[in-house]
């Protein structure tokens, strides 16, 4: 097992990015879609696609969907991209099926959410839930989804961290999209040979300051190169030029929230500053042309998303 | 449509039962032990069994899995018992699929939870999401199933029943499984045509004096008989006998919530004093024979489940 | 200790007020309305006056002014009505002092929330806090003031109900204001010499039916009359027509918390359908003359406060 | 006005004592040992006690005792240590005595909590609460004490910050006692004038990462020389010897909070590795002498407070 590390090469940050999956107008997957998308992330130079994840609506689609999303991903990156898919599900028995199939269609690495009907109660009750899924999967690298907001698993990240590398062979990592500073602050100062993924785009620099190497968001669908810029101006210590980019990124991510909520804001984001790829599926609600047009204008009077989709 | 009513005959209370999944030591489904299922609900009266729900762990079921698991239950209850689908799913492809198989084989009616992963914000896409299932099954009565511990979805279920009536022909009613007492209250004022199925057992006999008629619950795996005698007791006059009962039972649930939770902990007690399901499945825990012994000793002290079960 | 009984004289159900605290436009305490206030409660029938409680913005006086304001209670309702003080105070200090003084000014009884800064965590501690307070007070009847939606202090009534009357000889009663149906139903199972005091007013009528016998709340210092007349219907068995009541009552109070927070909307109501006392005290918020003219007509388009206030 | 400014020094941080109460063996002040606390922090160069707050239990006091305890330091600590008072209340009228004291009795300052009974619901209305407080001491500079999780107000303090600096004159910055990482991290980046007090012992170094200058904490009753040294080897460029001490004093930190909470585990910490303050006033639990010493064995473990108090 080789682990599943990007950022090696320089001072800077590697931000992998959680793409959206295309729908057409009836809510059909969109999948000619998929190599637009591909190409935009190494326009920009994003190493890997995390596929079926939160952003990506993996909930939402059925299992021969998500399937065949990843089996199109896997097509479209070949040689030029990592896909690493989200295979987390509330049945354990469906997400080993999504992690074989993974591996069999030659995904870079998995990643899970725990159950999350029926919740594991306990870290060892969680990282045998994980054990489970990796067993369906044995040669891909694990990163373990804390999201704590949308599973209702509590249980801190930084002792999963602990228990899951004694566990698991294959566990390489959290991606990490909580708000506690202290769980992250700890899962950054005890990770050894796994990989912290930043997971929530409003802090992405200040968990840079903290060490952290690697990123996996939506946000880069469309803000990808600024972030990009953002973090090279920090690592050229320009840290007050970062921290005024940061700080406006904030700011576009509140317009995008209060816009029918983060995800359904993101989406629209992107269909108009990066690759089109639809409506959101219900239960998700999906802004209409108008809700677009005033949130793009929101975020252009902060100076985002102008001149081109920059 | 005509509705989903269990209760006109008397003034007693019907009590449907939310059935587990029978799994093998392997965590297999043991489809073999459903006619014994049916055989001991029909022995005592229960009219239907609810399939596939939390105490069934529909959500740690793949999909075939559910649909296995319906089929079968179908085909011992024909002609003796209702069956009762529960559909939901994080994604509603998939409750689609499993709403058209459940009319397909001959299910009595359809029940959901709303999307747990991406949930609904509002009242109407809530309704919107229940409208996406019932379109796929548009024969069969629907039932909401509110349980906000679980799906995390906390819109009032009153507000949902007063919005589904308008916008879905097939809508009979809500499971109710909350413990908000002004909600549940104001459901029950504002039924009609639809019915309000109490989901909590510790409540059946309080929701009885506010004139609920019917309930839903696993306690009924293994008790069903005493809760039918404390309606009847309450239901002749003899409210404080009634009253007595009802406080041993919620005894006893609290009992078996300290065991590794409440549904673990009902499927033991369902082991030992009525049909033998095996044990849950991964993330919940299954207890060990010394940790049922010591709860069942522990129910037999509060004068439950001696005597042959009873 | 003769316990704080109120409720034996019929099938019907003790309504005591939880008054509020009146204030002139400068929010001085503007004692002269006092009398007033208690003239009112006396003449539709009201026992008791709860002083300084939730609704009596007791929290926001000073110590001082919390015994001015029980000193001028006193002395109008001698003879008349029975005076409970609120004693609860973040400070076990300043609760001790307010638990003597009405011990001295003659008031009936005694009730306070545990401690809401430092916490108690444990069934335990929040009795012996109790107990400290008690101890300052010892011939008054003490209620165990349950409200944790605004204490933060969630330990279950019923457990503070069995550990309170084991060790605290004056000990009688509890305030449920909590929406918690399994507590409340557990509490007046459990009651024997004490009394479980409803304090949510939206479920009266329902706790009525679960054998509760008396209430405390601030609705009644304008709705009063028409409580009594719910309770007169549903104690000559015309459970319907009490129930459409109690469901338009909900209404209203929905309609008062719309308005600025249920307490705020309370005290609005009260000042044009009752006595006036006045806006509330920072931070909660005062609605201005349109916003009460607003509120009182949708309270009139329930049927409610018509025809002089009724 | 001149604010409250402590860090402009160098490139460290200013580390302020939130300063234990003195109790006696029955719970009453203790005030005799205020002069060896100031002389404590004197010895390793804390520039300023905070009196009364969440770890000084200022909560759990008198108005009276909480004059005296002030009085007191501000005699010791006069011209060698700033007093800073909390004066935080539910009540605002009794906040505004306790400013209106610290400022007459010679404190450097004021801060408080909101009111935390009835909880102010918008940023205005918690604004012209603290205005209510600082009219009242208007020569002082005053800090938002920022700690949702015992104040139940969880409106972000950089909102708080931008509206009470426009409104307040003697608005001085926001003690941030919180673990929402964005909200912390927009706070130091709007912070033009005023202070940002990190709140959380187990952030320091990370806080200081992202820019902070000051920090008030209880943990610098027994670990200020500590985090001294921890600060100065991060402003040296040591930042991974600097995050192995902080790593450490988050285990010292979750050590205490198992031994009866934070603060009963701080306090008793106190007592052994720095000045006896006694115990805890209820409800807030004390550890008997066996506990502190499986406590203080636990920390000695992890190499802290070994070596006289070091």
């Amino acid at each position: 097992m080789t682990g599943l590390r990007y950022s090696t090469t320089g001072p800077g940050m590697a931000l992998l990015t959680a793409v959206f999956t295309p729908f057409d107008e009836a809510g059909e997957l969109a999948l000619d879609t998929v190599a637009k998308q591909a190409d935009a992330l190494l326009a920009w130079g994003s190493p890997a696609a995390f596929v079926g994840g939160t952003a990506g609506e993996g909930a939402a689609l059925s299992t021969a969907e998500r399937m065949a999303l990843v089996e199109r991903w896997c097509e479209v990156a070949a040689g030029r991209l990592d896909v690493i898919v989200h295979v987390g599900h509330a049945s354990l028995t469906e997400a080993r099926q999504l992690a074989g199939h993974a591996e069999r269609v030659g995904a870079k690495a998995i990643s899970a959410v725990p159950p999350y009907f029926h919740r594991p109660e306990t870290v060892d009750a969680l990282v045998d839930a994980c054990a489970v899924i990796t067993d369906a999967a044995p040669t891909l690298p694990f990163t373990y989804y804390h999201i704590p907001s949308i599973t209702g698993v509590h249980l801190r990240a930084s002792d999963v961290l602990l228990a899951a590398r004694e566990r698991i062979p294959s566990f390489a990592g959290v991606k990490f999209a909580a708000n506690d500073m202290v769980d992250l602050q700890r899962c950054l100062h005890l990770a050894g040979e796994q990989e912290i993924f930043v997971g929530v785009a409003k802090l992405v620099l200040a968990a840079w300051q903290w060490g952290a190497r690697a990123a996996i968001g939506s946000v880069y669908n469309f803000a990808g190169p600024l972030f990009r810029q953002m973090l090279d101006d920090a690592a050229r210590g320009e840290l007050a030029k970062a921290q005024e980019y940061q700080l406006r990124a904030q700011q576009v991510i509140d317009a995008a929230a209060r816009s029918g909520g983060e995800l359904t804001g993101f989406k629209a984001l992107g269909s108009v500053l990066g690759v089109d790829c639809g409506p959101c599926r219900p239960p998700l609600p999906s802004l209409g042309p108008e809700q677009v047009a005033v949130l793009r204008a929101e975020v252009a009077r902060l100076g985002f998303g102008v001149d081109g989709g920059r």
